[in-house]
């Protein structure tokens, strides 16, 4: 197949993310999130935040990652991020498979160079990887902070089990990790949140 | 104000280009896109067809113009494509404004910098613009031929004025000129998009 003919496919194939759903929701509340404007939040982010990246953080391969990240989901749909370990097991083992699936619609070169991107970004190693971990993270908990704690609420979550999602975002960046903090802490103390059982 | 704050209010505000929608629906016709998950669309096809740009372009930057081209819809809604130059003169209009106020949200830096790029979008004059503006313009015409062309029959828009339209694909990337050509002979020929008038 001609290059660019695999490369519009890929295209066309990518809009299906725009119909995956999230758990969160837009920061007004008014409906739930889907992967497509969360993805293009998060390259948003990369860009406005940059500066709180470790120095020396490759911020072009960040948007990439971001920008790639959830596609997957197309194949995978999306994992609520507390989900139970064996949930989230079948969840990796679907998402490689969508990897394979969709980064091979693609020319070979250009399908290997982003599922390393995507491998890159599951690894989380590199600093790359770990700040834009950190944005993935951080931004559905400031949804969800915005929209008034309903998503936890309604799935019974305390400040405990946020603040143990959130260190992602301070293994990716220090600032935005006390930043998620800050919020968590504000979200308990505004009762939108439940504090960690004694 | 703490550049970290001033950041993430803007990071904030940006929330509501997903509540912006656009006159073209996703490809399998379900709903009407938004301007968030467009502007996703855009940093994917930079991404994956980087290589038909002229030699030479900064892709990064191409990337960083999508992701940050339509926040000014906030403020200024979205103008279809064929609107007539007075609503696109007040349009332009507009969108200055939001620019002004979106961007002098954040630090005054990189507030410069992001106008920078937007106002290097809109002028259309670099190889980065012309490709960004190439994808901003391909996209919706993919959407609405993989939707079997409901937007243009709704709006009586005939094959002459998608030409006129797809002039701005041809200008920043031959190659995909010539695809977008390709799609408006063939949208034609499956008798979903009128012919020119006699």
């Amino acid at each position: 197949m001609d290059p660019l003919d695999s490369q519009l496919r890929f295209v066309l194939e990518a809009d299906r993310l725009k119909s995956v759903l999230r758990r969160s929701t837009l920061n007004d509340g008014s409906r739930r999130e889907n992967s497509a404007e969360h993805s293009w939040h998060l390259a948003l982010m990369a860009l406005v935040l940059g500066e709180h990246a470790p120095p020396g953080t490759d911020l072009a391969k960040v948007s990439a990652m971001v920008v790639l990240h959830d596609l997957v989901e197309i194949d995978a749909g999306d994992l609520y991020v507390y989900a139970d370990e064996a949930a989230q097991r079948r969840q990796a083992v679907a998402e490689r498979a969508a990897a394979g699936r969709l980064f091979g619609l693609l020319p070979p070169e250009q399908g290997a160079a982003f599922r390393a991107l995507w491998d890159e970004f599951e690894q989380r190693i590199t600093p790359e990887a770990r700040f834009a971990r950190a944005l993935d993270r951080l931004q559905p908990l400031i949804a969800n902070y915005e929209a008034g704690g309903k998503t936890w609420q309604a799935n019974g979550i305390t400040a405990d089990q946020v603040l143990e999602r959130a260190r992602l975002v301070e293994d990716g960046s220090p600032e935005l990790g006390q930043y998620a903090r800050n919020l968590v802490s504000d979200a308990v103390r505004r009762g939108i949140l439940l504090p960690a059982p004694a």
